[in-house]
């Protein structure tokens, strides 16, 4: 409020220099000049169709994720940038194997398929699947409620739904994925056979939704099999269990842990005029799981990212610092590629400035979420008018992105796209997230979202450490 | 920024009464609650499952229509409303008779079908159908530049697409409609066979969209029949014709104006128990056209209306002023209802304050536009902090909704809710505007975010005629 006041006494008391004025004036025409180039002539939407339906699916460590590395730098390569390369990592290899079976039987002979998916990292079941009886939880905290003597050789459903009443689906599943990321591995301490999760999915309906889980600590041998189930299906199978306690679960998986491989982050510079030593970065993540074509997930923040160096290229504004843009491998089971890619750039000492990242799924975009020092996070509002024409509304500090992460020191400033996310669980991590579920306006609209800002940053710079209160 | 300083100032010399304070606690706390019950408990997309897939579309006059009338009345009858009444209106039926059906020839023989679809009001082709080379324009002041001579026996191909440089869709759509609505009465005038207008859609794909259109003063002898034509093809018309001047297009209209029939808008009441004399109207429009369903045009206005009357109902808040939802009949071809509305509602002398209008898809809420004096925009402008957990951040003088204008008297406030308006156009007035298209969360928090202004307009009033400017 303090700082509105004084916003507002300046405009009253006349004290914008000219040269703000100038400024004002020029930011806002470049910004004019870079959605309009986006909504006009954009690529995104094009990259993306290639990488969606031509590659598809892009899990760490398969030939499709390889590909689109190839393609990627190729398509790079013809911006005009003034370097274009790959960063080597290696990166974990988990495979599906045969698609996924999964019945209720009530009595032998009466059974009904249900809709599953293997959780990334999963062990397979034995050889000819895993059954059992069915214990029902709300959350991990209930396992020790019931104890080793009701799960022992059962398989336990996890079932707590996202909360609706959250406007943020990022926070409903914020509440709720701790079921699939350690749900098996505290069900083993239990002696339970396998695991079913609700899928992360605020609607009903039939599509299992996969993502990464973990054993911690666990030996090989402790290790159960977990898999996510569709949101009717779990619907269905909790109310079988209100009624048919005998109820038993057949499920059959066949993913493997194959020994880690070479993989590559892609990426692309326009070198800085004045200071080139100053790194900013633009990045989403090049792998998906392998269930969808990885379109939202992040096919739309990897497309986006090559857009916003394009932008610059084609407008003609010529950046004073550097620009980068970063498509991470292995964002899904591993970050290894935004670990690495912090590795490389604090070994160069290289003074990283900035970092956004694009990975809530290319919906219309409605602003920026931050990590920042309160008067970084200052100046970054102060532009906010600038969005206003485009509806760019939200400025707030709550997190940034998974790969850039590990750039984190304190200094530099970590900023996320925020796309409306009421779809997002529609899709995310299922057979749902397909090319034709993004609108290529609103694809459109976040890359020259994003676009803008990178502009803003890099010409009027980030507020150095003043001394005050640090993250 | 004065009303900001104002406001700043306020707070930093803690001037707030207590009373000022308990209400700001007693609103956040029943936004809360009237969110909560929407996303948790709404009935709006139960409600659109049975008007889009069991009625379906609902053009004027049509059997469904009136299926849906009955379907409303019945549902508001079960809300525990005050009153639940129909009021009468007749409306034009206009029908479209056996699918359409077009194809470009370039030689006897060599075809290639097209999808279009006659535009609502549009006269039927001649018996055999028609078939004429096609002259391609821009818009309708292209015509005087070609003269009769040029378009005299020709199919005009109005072919000026909806901008996508502007960020609101129904900025661009305003820029186009015109083609639609006049495009056939002016061709008419130098001697076009027919008319094939572009469709109002920004994406490009094989769906034709229909609407309303007019022949203004033309004698039934003069008038010609005018079709949509999907932007697929309209790209390869237009593309065609550069190379290949002379081929023709063949159409076949089936539609036919019949007369007058008796219809109604459903209307139900919580009489307001401190001012009953002051009434609210919150509406969407029942009719739709007959291409795809209706659940975004205006499906979606309709049943969260109808929710906004039930979550006051649920959540106990008793309203101290009238409160009416109005389904308005014949919105697409001929605001009928709309007008009847305002008609019964001047005669009765009843005092209306304010009409809030859902009629722009079922997507994500942005904010809400108005129709007020500057005195009253003030008032509901300071209401926006209160919808900021809900991600409202759109209040913009910038009109309201076509049903609730003839309200319109210099005193009454008028508002329209405002979705995010990127994917609205895909879906308008098309086959494609289907059920599976509306996301449950999206519909839900737009019947919350009116059902709070709705709140807040009740609790507190509207600002009488300060003799401030007038619209």
């Amino acid at each position: 409020m303090r700082k509105i006041l004084i916003v507002g006494l300046s405009i009253l008391c006349c004290q914008l220099s000219f040269s703000q004025i100038n400024n004002a004036q020029e930011d806002s025409l470049n910004l004019r000049k870079l959605y309009d180039m986006s909504l006009l002539n954009g690529k995104s939407y094009q990259w993306l169709e290639h990488l969606s339906n031509d590659i598809g699916g892009r899990l760490s460590g398969s030939l499709n994720a390889q590909r689109a590395v190839d393609y990627t730098k190729k398509e790079l390569e013809t911006l005009g940038l003034d370097k274009v390369w790959l960063q080597p990592v290696m990166v974990p290899k988990w495979v599906r194997g045969a698609k996924e079976f999964a019945y209720i039987e009530t009595a032998p002979g009466s059974t009904r398929n249900i809709n599953i998916t293997a959780l990334g990292g999963s062990v397979s079941t034995p050889e000819g699947g895993a059954k059992a009886q069915v214990i029902e939880v709300q959350g991990i905290e209930d396992l020790a409620r019931y104890g080793e003597e009701q799960i022992k050789g059962k398989i336990v459903f996890y079932n707590r739904p996202m909360r609706a009443d959250l406007i943020s689906t990022f926070e409903a599943y914020g509440g709720c994925v701790d079921q699939r990321y350690s749900g098996a591995a505290e069900a083993a301490k239990y002696g339970a056979k396998g695991v079913l999760v609700r899928s992360m999915n605020l609607r009903l309906d039939d599509f299992p939704h996969t993502g990464t889980m973990s054993y911690g600590e666990l030996r090989p041998s402790q290790r159960i099999p977990a898999a996510a189930i569709s949101t009717n299906d779990a619907e269905y199978l909790s109310g079988l269990l209100k009624i048919e306690k005998k109820a038993e679960v057949y499920f059959k998986l066949n993913s493997e842990q194959l020994p880690d491989v070479q993989s590559y982050n892609v990426i692309g510079e326009i070198t800085g005029s004045q200071f080139p030593n100053e790194y900013i970065v633009v990045g989403g993540h090049l792998d998906s799981w392998d269930v969808g074509d990885g379109s939202h997930d992040d096919g739309a923040g990897v497309v986006q990212s090559m857009e916003v160096l394009r932008l610059f290229k084609e407008s003609g504004i010529k950046p004073k610092r550097s620009i980068r843009v970063v498509l991470f491998m292995n964002e899904e089971n591993g970050l290894r590629g935004g670990n690495k890619y912090a590795e490389v750039a604090k070994e160069k000492n290289e003074n990283h400035i900035f970092a956004l990242e694009s990975d809530s799924g290319g919906f219309t975009p409605r602003g920026f979420s931050f990590e920042a020092r309160q008067d970084q996070f200052d100046q970054i509002v102060a532009w906010k008018p600038l969005f206003k024409p485009y509806l760019i509304h939200y400025f707030e500090m709550n997190g940034s992105g998974a790969d850039i992460g590990p750039l984190k020191n304190g200094e530099i400033v970590l900023a996320g796209l925020r796309p409306d996310s009421q779809r997002y669980f529609d899709h995310h991590h299922s057979e749902n997230d397909t090319f034709d579920q993004v609108n290529k306006r609103e694809l459109e609209l976040g890359a020259a979202t994003m676009a803008s800002l990178i502009y803003l940053v890099d010409k009027y710079g980030i507020s150095k450490n003043s001394g005050v209160s640090k993250l």
